[in-house]
């Protein structure tokens, strides 16, 4: 596999099915590996420019859906049926079982409460005095880098501005309005123009586009109270009966939980606290082509369960700093476009589609957080991934089950989240047309 | 989209190519969303059985190949082309360079310090007292716990034990070997066994399986000493020349660059530093099915540039605690196992295949790194961008561009990429023939 | 109070009265302050030699006793009254009302954990694999450090040596018993020759003796883990009855104010939780002569309350780095050795007596979160400033009151104090000579 | 040191010096401990009420003082000879060494950024959406929030809000300007005030004062961001004949110092990075009577040391948030205000006193930064100690040392201090006189 000059990828420029076709080729000869599904690709080879180089074809992953999840929210509103796209057994079965007792519980509460992305230049003065004049200055010129700032874009609008000292050095932090857009580009492009101007003026010496303060796609404090993305509230009551129909536990052992895994989180040094944000934001932003890697910021956030007065349980997930986008990047390819059509976020719903989809996005979290907080609370949670997971014997997983060996564990799972119906509402039992079948 | 009674996704158990095609065509029903391309997957949907649940197809990401990347670790010897599963423009072009000018440098060192997982389940006793004395016996008691928790597996291996106090409650950190897997449905289920032992020895009241402590999927700081996957480091020394040649710039203002960012980041209360570890790691967990979230947790790691005497460029990165695994969860699954043996971490090669992944993997940050670090410090990084990514005119980035509109910027980075070797080597300008060009 | 080219302070040697006072004099002479109070040192003050330089005299701070304070740990076991050095109205009476209650409710279990001091000094190698072989070599040859290192001290012990590799660096991690010293010189001294027996050992080409890992005198997440001074809990049951009748609240609404007051705790990115480490560490090292500068590491620690079985209250502090000693440093100086003693830890009491101390410290502390805890659960929190603290009226705070002016608020709270004994025991009223008074 | 039932200490009412002498008394008779050196206080124990309960007499704790020090802020403007309380040997000698260079190199630039303290009660509403309109009311409510809270003080302002949501909970943070107290007490009384309005309004059905979020005494990232406190950056630039002079090494060893330290502290997720913040700000605030246990917010924050243009080194210290008084607390007593005095900021110079404290502390920090930098980069670290600090022999220590063992090394030290002077300026030897001698 190694050679004493190893050969560049081929400079082949195209982006059309026959010059991706060369260049798959080429890493099959010089790797050995057959790559018949990177190839087997439907989307189209040309729209990929722009997004990605060296295209070789395209990876799947699985897509499952996971609904109905009722969404209060300012920006969206109604039932929705969310894609996840993920390889870990149980995910869907567990963020599917949340979404339906939150929806049974009247639907999520969603609220939007800063929508606003960030780039952070720093720059370098001679002394502390000089920072000081800096950045007074800077303050006072905003409407000049602004307009600067705006006169590169179309959709981005700076918002304001906030200077912080670091000895001679400060930072600058710019803050824009995106629209639907993630906008990091668009952000930093603005901003650039902005830092180019000021270096006109002869206010500073020089620049750096990045101080690392922004917390692009890492985990960070400052990311706490916002300003990278969509920062997002998402909560529900859910009466005590309801919880134990669903989830076979009490709001009084849910608030248990949280308080004991709370203890570890501060004894682990986390940043925020919660259960499992990474995954549901992973499985929702691959299967919506969002930039996945910005997962590091908007996975730092707090989640709560609370046992309230009459004792019920009042659940809630802050996400302060969740990055989501129905245009630009990844969102128009493929499958990402019709995943974002099943949210109702993408072609002629796509205005204000980042809002709602953050809205979703935080009401799945939400959905998350209960299911695995009653699969623990409950003590199933080791039986459930016996049941669905990853921890399945090897021989079941991968064969294809017959009518001897019933894969019956997920069936049960499917009554139990429908048990609820009858154990509420004293209906009927569920009725064997899906079509028919309601929460 | 929202109706009083909203149904639930039908009960299908079946993973067979009708029964997802089913599911689908009720979503599109439901949703309105046309479903096409998610319905284009090639790979066996009985194969994603145990991997989700609610199977509509798979979704699609555009993979691109870098490299060539000499890797020098214990596991990982030889030249790779690394697959990264990404729509972030310019990302596939920035990291091909790094690797380049790593394999060009003589190929990156890589070490594995640390190969463990780990569970973490909390102990709740009656007082202080009782939680010290219940830590001794625990860990007085290894031999039992270990042949109990290994009674439930062939691969994994308990390999000790911590007591961390938290007033009268004990959090017990199960350590792990989990062989070529991510492992951690395997180390739940054997630590679960383990302290349903403890219990049946009346130790302890009671235990949750999760105190939040073991930190999958988070950012916290106690990932930094390792303990949930691999714990590597991969470092190179970049002659100034090369770093020139490549980069644009000189070590100097890499260091300088490394010393202002780090200072940002301290501002920002990040945890540990680095560029862009994320974007690397999700787009190589994406095309090698790994599971991606764990990119939280991956993601936490320090990154170092320095001038060594001499005036080179030393740059590093320490991961520790990165999850990777080449058997189980997504591994399997038609592109990832292709994507795997792009690698020689799959089929025949798979025995120890995780672990060599895992340097692989560190290689590939510290090329990411560099590639980012000197943009920025070159000053090209914004440019870069426009000519690649994201801030390409939508109309160019959308049409095909025909000849009168030849993409010429990646050309010229591209060409960029093979400069070097004619300002260093002093050598013929590269062949036309891509398979003959080397680095 | 500027000139041109300003004096040195005066190169007196002596420490004898004379030059201490000469020395005041002089400063007196070039600030104009006179410094009356602060030459009203009763010390001797040629015990300050090797404890500070440059000596004027001695600054007095009030010291007020708390107690009775039951502890029932494994080194401290008895009844204490603890000296509180504080300028801040309201702490003395706050901790003591914590402390009756607690030793009105049995007394409070404490147990030490881990008792260890440490430096970490960082090596730099050529590369990542030397670095790793390194670290080998030097976990290989711990015999030989150990040897070398206590070659330094008659009473610091290497307990064993821990390596972190950063990039091409590696921090290797000494770990002490420090025996009642705080250590930290002793173990610098120790390290610094181990350190220099591996350079003669060409292992590596150079070392720096701090690498900042330690966190000595600084908030850190790795101080969790414990490693820098002691790791001890400390707990007690309060029973309903008791929490009502000292705090009038219920262990209901206790519990209810940590889940809130976490929740803020996250939301600022704290560093574990407390409501007030910081405030009676203080007060206990200024007192008792410590240095006073490892509250920053000390601080850094976790409190819980929680409702228990039958509705009483568990509450429990954590503290993971507790830098406490009795003997060297500011130990052994007049009011120092004075309010050891008051604790029995020092003179004849002294063997063991920096365990017993730590013991007494986590005691105190837990005393002090119930208080302010119960301050805030019952709403009385502003209210008990005003009757003690700084928001006294000036006129009342600087007059000496009169008999018409009785300062009834203490009172009361006093009579607070010793009301619940009377609601829990049905007991006569307390009787009025102090020295009989019990709890 | 036990018996059945503990006596509570004596409930003596009264501040007047035979109250305190039968209270010490009694609590020599409890514990068996003499308690001469804490009786023999000479600052009026009237003074102490208000600051202290149960006073038994007063602690204290060596000062020495340090300087000179030129300090060019915006409020502090000269040279200062600054009073350290501490027994950690050769602290203050380390600090003198980086006053001295400092003032030869021109003096500390200073400026304050920011003059907050804050308090930030949280509110719970029922759900999501009344959290979000709860905190628009406020928002809008600030004229008449503000009203509330200022007509409980004379000095406290109330700046501006912020509200930071969590779930269903709104975290108001109350930002005040408080003149030169501390003004915590006061803040709190005014805040609690505004929301005992905020409920007269119904606008909300509970708060509680405290939410955790303020980081008042405990590490926090939030502090980074200033807001408790002064927010003040220091810094200098030192010719790198000087950095020779004073501490015998480069501005590139400086550097370089940094940057393997910094690593040091990402390594244990450290909050900010300085040497040794928490050693100097213990020994100024126990020396001018501030809260010392502050400290614990004080002390986080960020120090840089880099190479200039020129080759010379420029030093910095930002303190985001500092908390210095010099009304209220215990600035008043007797040694306290003695001490201030020595800096300017008491008596007829107390107008603005806080700002100028703050700035004093900052150069303060900047060249205990300075002194412990040069110490580790010049290897004399472990050398000095074993000259002045713990380190020392304890017969040496704790005897009068005669003619014949002359304490030499310290007169090398300050040698050392003086040399700089002949080696830059080519001066004449220091003279005899201290009054005369200069930098």
């Amino acid at each position: 596999m190694s050679d004493e000059r190893p050969p560049l990828v081929p400079r082949l420029e195209g982006y059309d099915h026959d010059s991706v076709t060369a260049r798959r080729r080429w890493v099959e000869e010089r790797t050995g590996a057959a790559l018949e599904h990177v190839g087997a690709y439907s989307i189209d080879s040309e729209r990929m420019r722009g997004k990605i180089e060296n295209p070789i074809g395209a990876v799947q992953v699985p897509v499952g859906v996971a609904g109905p999840l009722r969404v209060e929210g300012e920006h969206a509103r109604g039932v929705f049926y969310v894609p996840l796209a993920t390889t870990e057994g149980a995910l869907v079965r567990s963020y599917e079982r949340g979404m339906v007792a939150l929806t049974r519980a009247g639907g999520v509460r969603v609220r939007l409460w800063m929508d606003e992305n960030r780039v952070a230049p720093v720059f370098t003065l001679a002394g502390i005095a000089e920072a000081r004049e800096f950045a007074d200055w800077v303050l006072a010129s905003f409407e000049a880098i602004r307009a600067e700032a705006e006169s590169t874009t179309g959709h981005g609008r700076l918002l304001r501005l906030e200077c912080h000292p670091l000895g001679r050095e400060v930072i600058v932090d710019f803050r824009y309005s995106t629209g639907d857009a993630q906008g990091m580009n668009m952000v930093v492009k603005a901003t650039d123009r902005a830092c180019r101007w000021i270096m006109t003026q002869g206010r500073a010496p020089s620049y750096l586009i990045f101080s690392g303060f922004d917390s692009e796609k890492r985990a960070a404090g400052v990311l706490l109270a916002g300003g990278k993305g969509k920062k997002v509230t998402a909560g529900a009551l859910l009466p005590a009966a309801l919880v134990r129909a669903y989830f076979h536990t009490t709001p009084e052992r849910f608030a248990e939980l949280w308080r004991r895994t709370v203890l570890g989180h501060l004894q682990a040094g986390a940043l925020g606290y919660n259960a499992h944000f990474a995954n549901g934001l992973t499985a929702l932003f691959i299967a919506c082509g969002q930039d996945v890697a910005n997962v590091a910021n908007s996975a730092v956030g707090i989640m709560s369960f609370e046992v309230v007065e009459g004792g019920d349980l009042y659940a809630s997930v802050t996400l302060p700093s969740l990055s989501v986008a129905t245009v630009g990047g990844g969102t128009g390819l493929g499958t990402a476009a019709e995943c974002l059509a099943m949210l109702g976020c993408a072609g002629e719903d796509a205005e204000g589609g980042a809002a709602r989809l953050a809205e979703i996005a935080a009401a799945t979290l939400l959905a998350g957080e209960l299911s695995m907080g009653g699969a623990l609370a409950s003590g199933e949670f080791v039986a459930a991934h016996e049941a669905y997971g990853r921890n399945r014997p090897e021989t079941a997983s991968q064969a294809t089950p017959g009518p001897e060996t019933p894969d019956t564990a997920p069936q049960a799972a499917i009554d139990r989240d429908r048990a609820p119906q009858a154990s509420i509402d004293q209906d009927t039992a569920p009725q064997a047309s899906p079509a028919k079948e309601t929460v």
